[in-house]
């Protein structure tokens, strides 16, 4: 695995190294699957977001040099390349490179894109970009950690004033209304139903007394079911208020560093449909389209993700549950501080911490604020 | 996580070091929760089994030297101590060990019982053992590949005439029916259809021609849903002839190199029921606890994991479909060449491929011989 299955055939000079065992293993396996590439393109407000990007903005990618950083089926390198780029040259670490190949040479652009199979880490290529185009964002844009990986690319490869497709993000949050949460309550309190019941049994059939795991049971339980954020295709007339930004990125400018480092914000989101209390957060993001400051682009473009009546992305969007629910009245604010932090046994993973102090003039702002940690898995 | 979470904090002097970072995150990982391990201990066929292969042997644990190999919860580390073992060393790779920790204190076994956290690869003991118990046993007997660490165990720890529980094994297999098979292809039918749909939108609203990937496409779905083996909870009368054992172990004699060999077999599998053609394999196993030659159980206990009318233990059986069905006639038999191996990227996945050639008197003699090839994730 740590080869990547592709037992060291070089397809490409430029051709770098396989993630390595364990990262492969949890994360970038998915990748390597039509399947899963499907799910992706068929998103046709992300793939058309795109699209439009690299499209109306074809006076930027003309006689270019792109750099695709997880180029997975080759797309936004094929979009790249039908707008005019000179050179592509398509990252992709998994074995999905085989596949960009293939559809690189069918459409007839073997000549301008190369296909480099190897983490952005390990490859190099012969020249500087003048754009890179990526697709990196994951659920709450940051799960993942794949941005990481462009900023390296930039810092590597890019030219000075040259662009980042996209080249800005931002995350929102928004208080919102959910039957879900209720259901999981009663998922967790069925488990520990269950559990009750097997330690009658444990201790009848074999005379193991397991109570003294109870608490532990309790607490893995309680994690999985209410401290674990859930995909969600949550409609607008949910949400029980605007969403709030909490956190801008220009990609240009934010540092590695930046980025690994803990997300703190403090914001005020306020409530103003309140018929029932707060039962989750949604919490959602979007990139924009823009170039860079040296090269704007003439069309900038956005892809959102926020709740659409539409439909979703395949992002949908994250919504963190609340237990209890917090009492609210149309007029009041929650007054909120965001962590968000990355995992600390798989960095790719996230951890969102809240703490929650409603505002306002009604009864509720009275109450005590309140803690909350989910992780996003 | 190639650490397991564990910081460093050693607590026996006996601990050992974690799985590497893949095999962590591919395996041991999910024997980290109790959620998990609730569902193997309410499993009665399996957890009553052990309990009766100690307690009805009590004579063979008392004052003995007792190593339980991939401990979990401790439940078998227990069960030794509850039958008079003088010391007992439980073995866990992962923090289940803490749990197991606290479940040995709380039963008042901690002057009996040790609990070393480590694979058995990075461990050493003090002494000899004079028994081996461990619950290694996977779907189809060999997935998890967890008997190597038994066997390892056994080479490294193991007195001369000591004895292993279970001592034996066998793999069985039959011809069955079940629609599971026909809804199989319709799910493949369906993702094919998908794939087209999927190709023309590709093609209208983005000009890219994705027919170059339809062959690897198919491929990958073919090999999801027609060469992936199933969990199946098979009744007996979903069998048209009885299971036919194709492989026994004998645990105190195999090599390591042995078990790590292809599995070869040879058998003829008699048709006895048929109502209509078959539509798959059924595989099981079972194990038996007959001490060693030198130390025999006094009550030998078998643990079978059959179809069973009175519902299956967590193994279930591993169900491998076929497409199409093949025609037989009661009295026909199926003459077939089994092989099982283990998969190259992920060692503890297996590969089994069949051979099968209707033999008999009926019409279907006739036809052609059938390959098969399935893997079970």
């Amino acid at each position: 695995m740590a080869e990547g299955g592709r037992g060291g055939n070089k397809l490409s000079r430029l051709d770098g190294k396989a993630p390595e065992g364990s990262d492969f293993a949890n994360y970038f396996c998915t990748y390597a699957y039509l399947y899963h590439q499907k799910d992706m393109l068929e998103d046709h407000k992300r793939t058309g977001a795109y699209y439009n990007a690299v499209m109306q903005n074809r006076r930027q990618f003309k006689d270019k040099v792109v750099l695709d950083v997880g180029t997975g089926s080759g797309i936004l390198a094929i979009f790249s390349a039908m707008a005019g780029a000179k050179k592509v040259y398509a990252v992709e670490a998994t074995d999905m490179a085989k596949h960009a190949r293939t559809l690189v040479a069918h459409n007839k652009f073997e000549g301008v894109i190369e296909v480099v199979q190897g983490t952005i880490e390990t490859i190099e290529l012969p020249e500087k970009v003048d754009i890179i185009i990526s697709e990196w964002m994951g659920y709450f844009l940051l799960r993942e950690s794949m941005l990481d990986s462009v900023l390296l690319a930039r810092d590597k490869f890019l030219k000075p004033g040259g662009a980042l497709y996209p080249s800005h993000a931002r995350m929102f949050m928004a208080p919102m209304r959910t039957n879900a949460s209720a259901g999981r309550i009663n998922d967790f309190q069925n488990a520990m139903y269950g559990w009750s019941e097997f330690l009658k049994e444990m201790k009848g059939f074999y005379q193991v007394d397991l109570d003294c795991l109870s608490e532990s049971y309790r607490k893995e339980q309680k994690d999985y079911y209410m401290s674990t954020s859930a995909w969600g295709n949550v409609h607008p007339s949910q949400l029980m208020g605007p969403g709030t930004c909490f956190k801008k990125y220009d990609l240009h400018t934010i540092t590695i560093e930046e980025l690994k480092a803990e997300l703190d914000a403090d914001i005020s989101m306020p409530i103003v449909d309140a018929c029932g209390p707060v039962d989750a957060f949604c919490g959602w993001f979007d990139v924009e389209f823009k170039g860079s400051e040296e090269n704007p682009a003439d069309d900038p473009v956005k892809l959102p993700t926020a709740p659409d009546a539409t439909g979703p992305t395949h992002w949908g969007q994250q919504v963190f549950m609340l237990h209890p629910s917090i009492d609210v009245a149309a007029g009041d604010s929650l007054a909120t501080k965001v962590k968000v932090t990355r995992q600390k046994v798989n960095h790719r993973l996230l951890e969102l911490d809240l703490d929650v102090k409603v505002t306002g003039n009604s009864i509720h702002a009275t109450s005590e604020p309140r803690q909350f940690n989910w992780h996003i898995d």
